[in-house]
């Protein structure tokens, strides 16, 4: 089952309280098609980059089963740049710099070979240009999941309600589903979001782990207790990768297994912050992805007997 | 199995952002006497109230089977009285008033009768007092519980660290945790806790759920997403009465076991948010029990395949 991935292939530079990287490979799209490729293959990507984009990185996701034929390659532009520094407190970041680039004038094309692809997500990026990418696609996939973050409800809140009519799942942060529901209580703003048009919603909570809605129904998924979270960045990217991963292999796209795709996300996001970048994401084997699942297994493992 | 809890038993003025009270009944001794009655008596409380604690207040404890022979009136003297604000995260919240009356010349006398008592749950208060009940007690408790603040660890840390040698459970929030161990990361922060004496640390993060650490082990428990948190005043020391309230009645304090005694202390907590004061949690039947304690069953479960 092809999985169809949107969304940026960049460079980072990333400070955070234990170190502090060079421009290193990041982007939306990248660390989904890494996380999903453990799962599921081929996962078709759609991207821009610069003539500075490593062919390496081209090679090594081509290697595990990612399909570049959407990724143009601008030879004379560079490619996006994002630049920010975290605290102790991981759930917060300041942007230091960002240079749209390549992404300045990006008109996503969908390969006529892309048009199998059942499983879509799209990746934080303009709701516009996600939009589009989903317009093109002849038939109606069987699931459509977003991303989006507060910027976009600040200068595109009419292109992205337009798109959330169209999609089956909503993942945001819970500081993002608070100002989209102008909502302060989770239950309450996932009722407003719903309503809107995702029948699902995942609110990311970094190490408070995961909330999935879907009508009156909750999951509460953990997040494995660290000893440090080395950088977040790309984890909830790579969280992404791991439901969808799960949901494109399985084909199941009902909400028992959806909360079984929080978990597999989960796992795979507690890989990533681990070390700088996509390192850590491009070393792990199947072995230590099973270990970390069954870790989540555990974590939350209980036995009541009510009297 | 009988269950020895000291602590406050006061009046509070709370202000939420859905509210205000008048001068309503508090203490964390209330509280953990409410909830831990639904599990196991007779509760054999240690306190001090002033004339001004209503005989009706005594009368329903007692009638719940909370001995009150350890508690202390003072007839010309006023009782302990605390006033605060909460904000729209109520993991936050402003001292507005704090009056000790009672409480600064406070001597707590364990009685012969309540020798008898195997689980011993010291609530938040002054560190010397909460080890001189447990001092006088003649043979060393089955399990002895204790929950403490930010404030002890300011002002009598000595004694603190002297307490924290002599119990099992240590029970604080994340802040208060980061506080005491000079760790920000909550797997350190509990390596470092546990080393103090304790051989258990929960870890109450409000919404986000609760974390239990024993030597390497872990466990997430959730919180129920709720619509609204009312009132937070309490929820905590309701959550230590379902805690201890399990442990006591099922005798039975393994790790496994207290795992289940924490979903019962959630399940608890997650009513006394829902109104003002103690009103929920002096109204609340065994069967609404069971079924909210059914709902964290059904929130946490998932079941994963791994390939």
């Amino acid at each position: 089952m092809s999985l169809l991935v949107v969304g940026t292939m960049a460079f980072d530079a990333i400070e955070t309280p234990f170190g502090k990287s060079d421009r290193i490979i990041g982007g939306a799209a990248t660390y989904i098609a890494y996380s999903a490729s453990n799962f599921v293959t081929p996962i078709k990507q759609i991207s821009v980059v610069g003539g500075d984009f490593p062919q390496q990185e081209l090679d090594d996701l081509a290697a595990r089963g990612v399909i570049l034929e959407g990724v143009q390659i601008k030879k004379d532009e560079k490619s996006f740049f994002w630049s920010g520094r975290y605290h102790m407190d991981m759930n917060e970041r300041d942007t230091l710099d960002t240079q749209l680039n390549v992404l300045a004038n990006f008109n996503p094309i969908v390969p006529d070979s892309y048009q199998d692809c059942e499983f879509v997500m799209l990746g934080n990026g303009v709701p516009a240009i996600q939009h589009s990418v989903l317009k093109q696609m002849h038939n109606r996939p069987k699931l459509v999941v977003m991303d989006t973050m507060n910027f976009w409800m600040e200068t595109a809140m009419a292109d992205l309600e337009n798109l959330l009519k169209d999609v089956d799942v909503l993942m945001v942060n819970d500081s993002e589903a608070r100002q989209l529901s102008a909502q302060y209580s989770l239950v309450k703003a996932a009722k407003t979001i719903l309503a809107m048009g995702p029948k699902y919603l995942v609110v990311k909570k970094g190490e408070h782990g995961a909330l999935l809605f879907h009508g009156d129904k909750v999951f509460f998924a953990p997040a494995l207790p660290l000893e440090e979270v080395f950088d977040p960045t790309g984890a909830g990217d790579t969280f992404a990768g791991g439901f969808m991963g799960h949901l494109a292999s399985t084909k199941d796209i009902s909400f028992e297994n959806m909360k079984a795709a929080i978990i597999v996300g989960s796992a795979m996001a507690s890989f990533c912050v681990e070390k700088f970048g996509t390192t850590r994401i491009k070393e792990i084997t199947k072995e230590e992805i099973n270990a970390r699942i069954a870790q989540f297994v555990d974590l939350v493992q209980f036995d009541i007997k009510l009297v």
